[in-house]
């Protein structure tokens, strides 16, 4: 099924949605936000699962078309947002790129950092910055939403706990970056914003392309109106979503709703392009010895979608613009 | 006044304490949990405090015995929880015991890691940790609770923000930490569980000893009975909350309910002993080469409490022991 919430108070309200993404339905009686469903999930599902089933054949009368313009995060705010690195291949690009070595352990244990949850941005949402010299850049991965996993979980076990799986945008502020993890106590100013897919979707809609722990369809972002990148979500993925979560539960539980991402999406070779401005400028750093590709401005606009084998939007589209924010005088 | 959340699901049961910490009353007529109440903090505040006076005068017939074994942490799961170190005298003795110089910007620009929310232990509640030799340790701190705080705030407007204060125990796994520094995405299955004061209460209740950024009084902690610190935690915290506050709100705005710590509350020389265990292993290392001080072993008792001028405990005690966790098999 495929679940979204419209715009409405701090946690939005849970609509289900057509699986052509052009209807929507009230969920409310069932849950009034994504995060009471995934509270009460065993049973919430199968309800939502129901309507959805309902929607699809046109049963519905009380549907109506769905704009993701009036979308808000799937998850408006939530409690607990790990990202990873999961595409060994970028962050090794990235050092190569500064003429610093990769640490053999990075290929064998997780990068995973935890990220800000309480105010994630909905698709069509602008993206507020103060500072082009910041260094704005995105970041297009792969996410999925678990419900409860219990500490010490092996991989083996965690794929049961994905429930839902989405897209986001990882706003970055690459400028801010050095500094920060100079202090070795991680990402916090360099990233604070992080983007939505309209819907989420439950594995089961990804057919073949979901093998349980990874998705295997490529991932697409265009930069003002130019395609960037398209690498394949499920190649190079050097942690898939069971190690990630089996990491993150190493030493307590994980409540339900917590989000985990995959980080950059990035192929070895980069034949398809990158999915975010950092990649491209340190391939054109290894070429020519300094990148030429700028960081984004404001009005940039970003668009991020993957497509099925049949060319429909699986998860609806990411589709955003920088906006310059001014702070409140004192 | 003061705030409690009784165990009751996953979010607790919001109840108005009185002052000397004896008497309880519900408050699910204003708001059911302490984070509906911070949803709508300037109405929900005003109701609660009538609610408090009334209940320390007295005059409320339902009130009941208050138990800090029936609480869960004040937010049971929260959307944000920064927790700084703040106490840079504690930063600079943990370096020189292993030989490293402290940056000088260590000085000027506060260390501020994103801790996991999503599942905070109450004040009584057992600690459960799988493995002894991950190095368990507790971190004394004190912590304050925001509504909502714009992005680009200055730390002179941040005081206004500042709308609860507490005490936390941010249990460190000592032995996890080098590994995951090395990789510089900051600290997370080294950092597994916080565990909160049975109370939270409004800056007003600290009278003198608030002054609007910091807290003035000794933060006790007792391991096994015996008393290992006293610091005054108003004395040599380099970064106060405003501080904090504005360097979080630095990029991005923080939702109602955001929690930031103060890290483990240190004071130059240590006269009054330390706040983790750490502190004592590095005074010892400094001193005679090598700590003697073990860290935690299961069944290990831990008590934080804070005492106003007058020896009345302010937000209750953290009173807690470390349990064997296990897994559950494959």
């Amino acid at each position: 099924m495929k679940l979204a919430s419209l715009k409405s108070g701090r946690d939005g309200r849970l609509v289900v949605v057509s699986r052509d993404l052009t209807r929507a339905v009230e969920a409310s009686s069932i849950a009034p936000t994504l995060q009471s469903a995934l509270d009460c999930w065993s049973t919430a599902s199968a309800e939502l699962t129901l309507l959805y089933e309902q929607l699809n054949t046109g049963e519905v009368a009380a549907s109506f078309a769905f704009d993701p313009a009036h979308c808000d995060a799937p998850l408006p705010r939530a409690y607990h947002w790990a990202d990873g690195s999961a595409y060994v291949t970028h962050v090794e690009l990235v050092r190569k790129a500064r003429g610093a070595e990769l640490p053999g352990s990075f290929w064998s244990d997780p990068l995973i950092y935890m990220g800000a949850s309480d105010a994630f941005l909905g698709a069509m949402d602008d993206v507020p910055i103060e500072n082009e010299s910041w260094g704005i850049d995105f970041e297009a991965e792969v996410i999925v939403i678990t419900d409860d996993v219990p500490a010490g979980i092996s991989p083996e076990q965690a794929s049961r706990h994905i429930q839902l799986v989405g897209l986001v945008n990882d706003v970055s502020l690459r400028n801010l970056i050095p500094g920060e993890l100079a202090k070795q106590f991680g990402f916090y100013q360099s990233k604070p914003w992080t983007s939505f897919s309209p819907v989420v979707v439950t594995p089961d809609e990804l057919g073949e392309a979901w093998d349980g722990s990874k998705l295997h369809l490529p991932l697409r972002a265009t930069l003002n109106g130019n395609l960037v990148g398209a690498p394949n979500a499920g190649v190079d993925m050097t942690f898939d979503f069971c190690r990630l979560i089996s990491h993150c539960a190493k030493s307590r539980d994980l409540m339900t709703g917590t989000v985990v991402g995959s980080g950059t999406v990035s192929n070895v070779g980069n034949q398809h392009g990158s999915c975010c401005l950092a990649e491209i400028r340190c391939l054109e750093t290894i070429s020519g010895g300094e990148p030429t590709t700028p960081f984004m401005s404001f009005g940039d606009r970003i668009e991020i979608e993957m497509l099925d084998q049949h060319g429909q939007s699986v998860f609806g589209k990411i589709d955003q613009r920088i906006a310059q924010y001014t702070p409140a005088a004192d």
